[in-house]
């Protein structure tokens, strides 16, 4: 039996690579080998803490969810890809059977595995078999780096979407890390006017460079108020990607009468004084998001139409050698880095 | 000129009723009689505190804008209503010229005139001027405090749409109170499966009677825990309608993935650490209501033809002298009163 | 190898009954002893034409796939049906795989396997196997003969969602046949006021009987002119499920400003000259209906809890030796029965 | 009383200049001098032949309802806009009262005041009256020509609204007229893959300069066969705006299973055999679309922020005195013209 390199979360801040067997693709996969994973912050959370909520690291896990890579073999029964395609890999393979897949929301399958959610390893690996209907043909003018950026991106397509999002509305993203940069470029696909606010100076300059309208740093100034003399009246859409009670909280104040807060950030439960006499006095509409479905395909056609810059957020590389150099400088270095990636 | 008799809230927890002129329809106006009028739990708040969050009564105010009467004159260019006509009035009459009206949502119209909403009087008077268009016809199966009671079922009505409810959805209230059983009984009208709880037997006794498949007492067990025992798996659409911090809090539990959450009741600001992580997991849709809009005529139909049973509802009735009176007892007689009517 | 008995279309107009394999239930399948199966046109015309369309009998074919039984034997890795449950048949598993599928619209689905739909075979037959996830728990208030006609139901309800029907809304139906009248029984689940047309009185006297509030005789008389005498301005939403050309014409004129037709009957390609200034003028939705998707369990709640009436719809039954008697029984009396059913 | 002059249709083909009073705004109203007219093919189709449909031009009639101006007088209550605004003019004014106008679809009102369409006066004038939310501010980076063609420009955007159009969605455009273009300008917005085809290979370098990714000559090969090709497995949208048979009939086949068809174009009434097989089996949304509603606004801060270019599309411009020659050289060039305006 061949055999491949692994690179193990053994326990809170410990990284270990190992050798393992190799898999073999069944029935209608493909076997991928891995060549780009960006490096997400639940990635650094679980390396952090060894837990995200309920989900509990108990044995070692290989992290990292956001991949693309090479077809190398195919199971049989494959006939959408071949070998030597490349692929974007869709991380979460829901059951295909519960009444949330058959109504076309299986992410919220209860069944769903997803890469690098205890018990299921990610993709910090040489290679992983998959469905060939979650592997997305990467058109040649994409890169792998691309490819793996699919992923965040698709979260912010995906809120988009979920938004109801018209052409040329007022839009109002809260944070601008990762999710917040995506959410922005997505927004922006809609010829949306954005305003966008951080605490941190370099992100906003990232912010300005992808398309913002209006950047608002919240460290030096009252966001709300600068958010409320740009959209004079409210914003259509508010999107919260920072994941914080302030920003949680604001969401009611920025949004306009009749408008719509999309809630893509995670604040802590319970901690959030939500003002419920706004969300009822201006009719609005809470919309939680719970990572995406159905948008794989077309936010590649985006970033191949030159729609969408996956390539701009990319600011840092390692090796699989260095999964654990990579975790911590992702984590310590959100002042001068977007995104980075581990390329096996 | 002539006069009529009007009675106002002179200050908090008094009532006066004083002689005024009697007002002449304007272009497109129709003068009504005033027939029935509902109590509603806004008016005795206003007659219990003088204020409703930044609405304050600042100078005499008639209260009452639950309503219905007779046509008893028409003014110039009326074409859809004649001297004779039995008519509910829809009590908010908006700018018809912002966007919110332009698009449909004239219940957020910023420069709405709504009956008995500091500074503009209600209906605890002997007639009323009215725009043709806000005064609906009722057909001759339908009597006045029905036509009065249109009013509180509109806001049921309307959220059943809002929520987008499908014929034999899961639906779970909160809250049994006249808006409560309203939205009870419209969601009845779709074949719902409803359950729904109060800590108040008397209103539970109601709900059964008025079609509930399920009663939930609060005050007495577990009632979260009552809901996921009935929804195995949780409620499609969740209707809060009693304002309480708990019941507001309870709303991310009792619906399903997937599922929505409707804010009718309103629970004072800034008070619910709402659980944002559950908005998220399940990926809600938290939909405020503010009123309603564009459902007054439909919701007629539905009395008329027997869908829906307004009558029950009337539990007790007074005159125009004694306005204070009916304030006073629907104020203190929850377990015994569902709607109270003034009958000028 | 137990052996079964099967019903087979051998050629145009000649049924046989022959002696097969009795099929094992695979993985994640149950074995379902059939009990009851509705009589659809679609078998009577494949019975008498040997082809829908492009669907063409080119082997023996065993037809019905409106199908209700019992299970007998569960497969590995079934948990959610036991040995004794009964159920009704969602008679298409679709390929769950296909963008279709994964947005929640597999009825769209290419690769959809389909009952009795060349050259997959149906339940005029003794078992068959079947996916757990589309055979539905039916409870204890509902017969095998309402299992079946889940099916035609389901179109109805189905019809009903994607119209976006809301409580009270004013709804034309154009024919009285099986579908019709489940349409009929579907929107009366909205409290819609519903006026129906047909030829044929004996199922117009039906549809008064399962709930109609206006029947119209389009032989006598002209529909049009009544549909727009009963509903003064136009219907919310037009069901033509007849498939005739006159009726499919008249729904641009039966619809109101603003209204909706939805397109259940299939007409003969090509052969309607549609009014579009009416499309265009009255800004109307028309929309296609092909099967449904995602109603099966809600229409059996519906059935269970007395909010549809399909017992009455039965109007009579043959034996699985009879299934040519009961093809030309149904053919050829349609003022006489609406549904027909085979009890295996 | 103040003079203007005012060019009119006195009857086919004969246009006549007169002095008639200058009128005086209203309450809510302001007083706009036209400085910009586009001609629209419905003004040429009154100019040849005295009527569209049902509406005939029975007595002198000002043509051109695309138009902008300059606020030279405000009358009472105007509170919006002052003396010296630069604006666009909404065309048509709803009655505010019906039920289409309080549910948000003012553009199907029954009683709307449309300019230019019999017998309401249009803007080939000097100043015109005009309620003030109809007449929206141009920012100052917009010409009063681009101020005119926000009127084409905003059935384009409502189209693409209508269809709920998303990001990178595959689009297929039928005729590349000021319609198709403009449809083509919005789906653009959306990032939309968008094929369009016309007969005209002038209009089609238009439409590949505004953006289109694919342009299809209809004159020169089979272009169902064309789109087909592009998109392989056909659009998620199909818009047609040329109004023939041959495009409406072909908008069945151009789009995918579960797509939609937009209908902008008029094709005469009962001329169109449509495949309603397809409609069902590909379970279609076919939309009627009459002119617009509520993005007037939007259209405007599009071309203000550069997401629309309608620079581009002005081709030709005359003076008042010249309407009769902006009329025929519009109708007699259309290929070397896309929009004509006339500036009084």
């Amino acid at each position: 039996m061949d055999k491949m390199k692994a690179v193990y979360l053994e326990k809170v801040k410990e990284i270990k690579m190992k050798e393992i067997e190799k898999p073999t693709p069944g029935e209608g996969e493909v076997l991928v080998q891995i060549k780009s994973v960006g490096v997400c912050g639940s990635d650094i959370h679980y390396y952090n803490h060894g837990r995200i909520g309920d989900f509990i690291v108990e044995k070692p896990l290989i992290l990292g969810h956001e991949s693309a890579g090479k077809v190398v073999e195919v199971g049989p029964g494959v006939t959408s890809l071949k070998v030597g395609d490349r692929v974007a890999l869709e991380p979460g393979i829901p059951c295909r059977k519960c009444e949330h897949c058959k109504e076309g929301r299986y992410n919220l399958c209860p069944d769903i595995v997803f890469m690098a959610t205890p018990p299921v390893d990610g993709a910090f690996v040489e290679y992983v078999t998959f469905p060939e209907d979650f592997a997305f043909k990467l058109p040649d003018n994409m890169s792998y780096d691309e490819g793996a950026l699919i992923e965040p991106l698709s979260v912010g397509v995906y809120s988009t979407e979920r938004a109801g999002l018209k052409a040329g509305m007022k839009v109002a993203i809260l944070g601008a890390g990762p999710i917040g940069l995506a959410t922005l470029q997505a927004a922006k696909v809609y010829g949306a006017d954005v305003a966008i606010s951080d605490i941190n100076d370099f992100r906003l300059s990232y912010a300005e460079k992808l398309g913002a309208d209006k950047i608002i740093n919240a460290a030096t100034g009252d966001a709300l108020e600068k958010f409320n003399e740009y959209f004079n009246g409210g914003a259509d859409v508010v999107f919260e990607t920072a994941g914080t009670v302030p920003t949680t909280k604001m969401t009611t104040k920025v949004a306009k009468r009749g408008g719509k807060v999309v809630i893509i950030g995670l604040a802590p439960a319970d901690t959030i004084n939500y003002n419920f006499v706004d969300v009822s006095a201006k009719e609005l509409d809470v919309l939680g998001i719970f990572r995406y479905a159905n948008v794989y395909k077309r936010s590649i056609d985006l970033v191949s139409k030159g729609e969408i810059d996956l390539k701009s957020m990319v600011t840092h590389s390692f090796t699989l050698d260095q999964v654990q150099e990579a975790l911590e400088f992702a984590d310590k270095n959100k002042d001068k880095a977007i995104k980075v990636v581990v390329r096996p």
